[in-house]
């Protein structure tokens, strides 16, 4: 308790926490104001997923930057996990998949766009490690192939929900995951010395106590998926009010509110002039996401969900993450950054968010959402 | 008078130049003869391009290869933009956007490829600087990403015109502006020492004093624009008469006619030994397009046009514009060429012009053309 | 004779001969046993194509590893072209194409991945002459534009066998060809000394005298063609039989028994750290099947088939084949290798063989092919 009372000394996001309770006690009271409990929801998210983060961080500490990179990512990615997971048991499948693929995304494009924009205005040139950038590219672009080729081979209009499409899912989902652990196997340990850090600025803050690590991470997790679930409930609504698409939430806001932690890391990483490290979140995130999260969440729709969840996207959410992870690839090439790489990947960023904003809810993807929601609750 | 004399005793292109009273002359005295208007034109635009080019240079002289390369581009492209104004005011939006995109893809294939094939005739092997391809590759590729988003996101069949459409291009003209603005500030003021040139040839033509250069340059605009509107109003026709699709017109005839004299530089600076000049030309000119010409006329039209253009090509524009930006991509990664990297190149180009010049005017994709000129005439 | 009768020892796989005059009896005896001929047919090509390869290696053992890779590529290829020729004249035109597209895929995903992997199994980091490996991938990436872009240009629905298709066709096929003739004047002639080998393990096998290996090569040419009238008459009976969709069979099955010789000295390259030689075989023998042997047969089924085929392949086909060509480029990019390579190569490959093997026949793609097939049959 003391650590955590100057935890929050040291970091003002934590004050933050007070919402937690707030949020508890408003869903109980008045269970009907969407709108308030969503904003809640979201103040309470923040925090929790910074605590997460930090303890993670702790965990950390003492390897490589590009294998704590990884770790950082892959308990990073609980807060994003717990929230797909209750909307998988509320049927939401149209919002498990466009958190999932909005996360992805965001982290490829918003996060690693604004490490680069923001350590580039502090430092002229500077380098990461592309072996370890490159693996995750690799890997983001095998699991956008495996979420393409299924709809491009069967033709685009194949019937959601056939047998075809179940029995595929849950063949490539396994795929995935064997994928994803060879990649760890690959990255920490038989090419171990290959992911080690290129540059190194100055240390970051004083680790805790693994016990206390631990812990933390127990009990903050069983929070998170509390508000979770209350976050689910109000958001839809919420949009409406707020005059957003489904589209729009489920891709931006969702996956930003559950990345806000990590991206916190990932740019104080980037101004510390250790690229490696906000390259590791930002593209590790991403790749385990869409290897791991993705995949257990087909997998887990078989025992929580009302029924089986596929790997089918909408079309448009395949284009988006095929471009971030071509972007990805193409600006990690070169090991070396500078600000306007940056700005480069938040454009195409911006232009993903703009055009989900300004789609009319009623188009045809709507439709196709509508038609997958509607599967969920057969 | 003198230094124009000189000129044309040094370039017999230039003796094209008597073709301009001519065509004035015949579109007065013969305005119906719409095929003759047509060569008339096209001959006079060749010689005047080349004036433009000539005025350029001189003025870019004095500074390095890239961003003379730059400069080059920037004011060699005012003929594209002259065309494609008179059209713009004639309510031609198809022709505008083919022109747009056939510009955007003859620049990065047919200069590109052709550079790389003459410089590598003549040289064994040949360097440029990567870092400015990269960049204005990466620039070209954002671009093609902003033209292919929202086609891909709303579904194939969005009505074209509809609100969504306005909104969504007037939003991503903008947002390219923003990033060609930058890239400029990128590589001419903070990073400019990324943008030197790899190697140097023997010197270019002496250059003309400063304010010749810059007469020639008002001059000679105002005579562009006046023969780019009866090559407009004469294209269509002559198109007919030539079998040759509209398709095939705006995107390699016009694309040709407007770059002539852009290519006449490249392709000198590429046997010179200079392809960081030829490169910067080439590149520098389609990303320009991409991000200032295109996004200037959507805003224009608004001002000029009988109806607000949107930034909506048809899907067949939209690949190819992506293939053309992907394969400037691969083939500047190494930043070295030889004669085959060019016939590549040069291949990819022959296969758009083949199967733009064979396809049949009554196919579906014509009738997207046609849809998009109705509405410009509403 | 002796000389066979040695390798016979040496080589386990030629006990298989035995099947050769198996078939032939079979074929006359009962020739209504489909799925038995089929098996046997199969287990005849295979040591017949191994014969080619052993004598091919022969002729190339004084070369150097790209020259002695592209040479084995070109008369590996001795199989494929056979196998098509004998679908060819039977009017099977979507086997013909399945089979084209198959191969392409098969040589560029699992012969290239499975060397990777079995390479990077025995060593630890393994390189290779990048430039060679990017001229194929680059040529191959033509390809699969010039395959591309007709029906993304002319859109999705054109009406394949129509005038429009047939000329362009025809028109690609003499583009592609004449590009990999340059291709090999540029490899073999003018740029020779790039394509020279990185890295040296010990020695292969005795070659044969050059009048034997030409001798078995003519002889073994006629037996493969004879047999593989055997395997096109019986394979889509087989396949019924065993379950596979006819997708499945002429892309995975067709392409894995004609590419066995070859993947077995690319994995035998493989294994003596001769990846030079590996990636040689696959990606040559790829753009070898794209840029030499389709276009040969468009252009020869205007001689030898019932109709004239064309170009146009179904989009899901197109799809693997642009993924495949990307996939290549991408991972040989470095020139070095590990054994998570050739995993990831590996998936993308699975993926593709998955869905086919998943894909309902009933579905749209399968009327695409009917309607191809019908086609030919007109």
């Amino acid at each position: 308790m003391r650590f955590l009372l100057r935890e929050i000394r040291h970091n003002p996001l934590l004050w933050l926490l007070a919402f937690v309770p707030v949020v508890f006690v408003v869903a109980k009271v008045w269970p009907a104001s969407h709108t308030l409990l969503f904003l809640l929801s979201v103040l309470a998210i923040v925090p929790l997923a910074a605590l997460l983060s930090r303890a993670t961080e702790s965990v950390a500490s003492k390897t490589g930057d590009a294998v704590g990179g990884l770790l950082n990512a892959t308990l990073g990615n609980l807060t994003e996990l717990v929230i797909a997971l209750a909307a998988l048991r509320a049927g939401e499948y149209m919002l498990v998949k466009a958190s999932i693929a909005g996360a992805i995304v965001t982290n490829t494009l918003f996060m690693l766009g604004a490490s680069f924009l923001l350590g580039g205005l502090k430092h002229h040139m500077q380098e990461f490690n592309r072996v370890s950038a490159r693996m995750q590219a690799g890997l983001l672009f095998l699991a956008t192939i495996a979420l393409l080729v299924p709809s491009a081979v069967s033709g685009a209009d194949a019937t959601a929900g056939s047998a075809f499409t179940q029995k595929l899912s849950v063949g490539l989902a396994v795929l995935l995951i064997a994928a994803y652990a060879l990649g760890m196997l690959f990255s920490l340990k038989t090419h171990r010395e290959l992911f080690g850090s290129e540059s190194h600025g100055e240390e970051g803050e004083e680790p805790w106590p693994i016990k206390m690590a631990l812990g933390t991470l127990a009990g903050v997790t069983i929070l998170v998926a509390l508000v979770s679930e209350i976050f689910v409930e109000s958001v839809q609504e919420a949009a409406v009010v707020f005059g957003m698409t489904q589209a729009f939430v489920g891709f931006i806001v969702v996956a930003l509110v559950g990345g806000a932690a990590e991206m916190a890391s990932a740019f104080s990483g980037a101004r510390k002039n250790r690229l490696d490290l906000s390259v590791g979140i930002a593209l590790g995130s991403a790749s385990q996401i869409a290897l791991f999260v993705a995949p257990v969440l087909v997998l887990l729709s078989y025992v929580l969900g009302p029924a089986p969840m596929d790997l089918q996207f909408w079309p448009g959410a395949v284009v988006m993450m095929l471009i971030a992870a071509l972007t990805a690839s193409l600006v990690t090439n070169s090991g070396r950054s500078a600000w306007f790489v940056g700005v480069l990947v938040l454009m195409v960023y911006f232009i993903f968010a703009m055009t989900l904003y300004l789609l009319p809810p009623g188009e045809r993807q709507g439709s196709n959402i509508n038609a997958t929601t509607e599967k969920a609750s057969r």
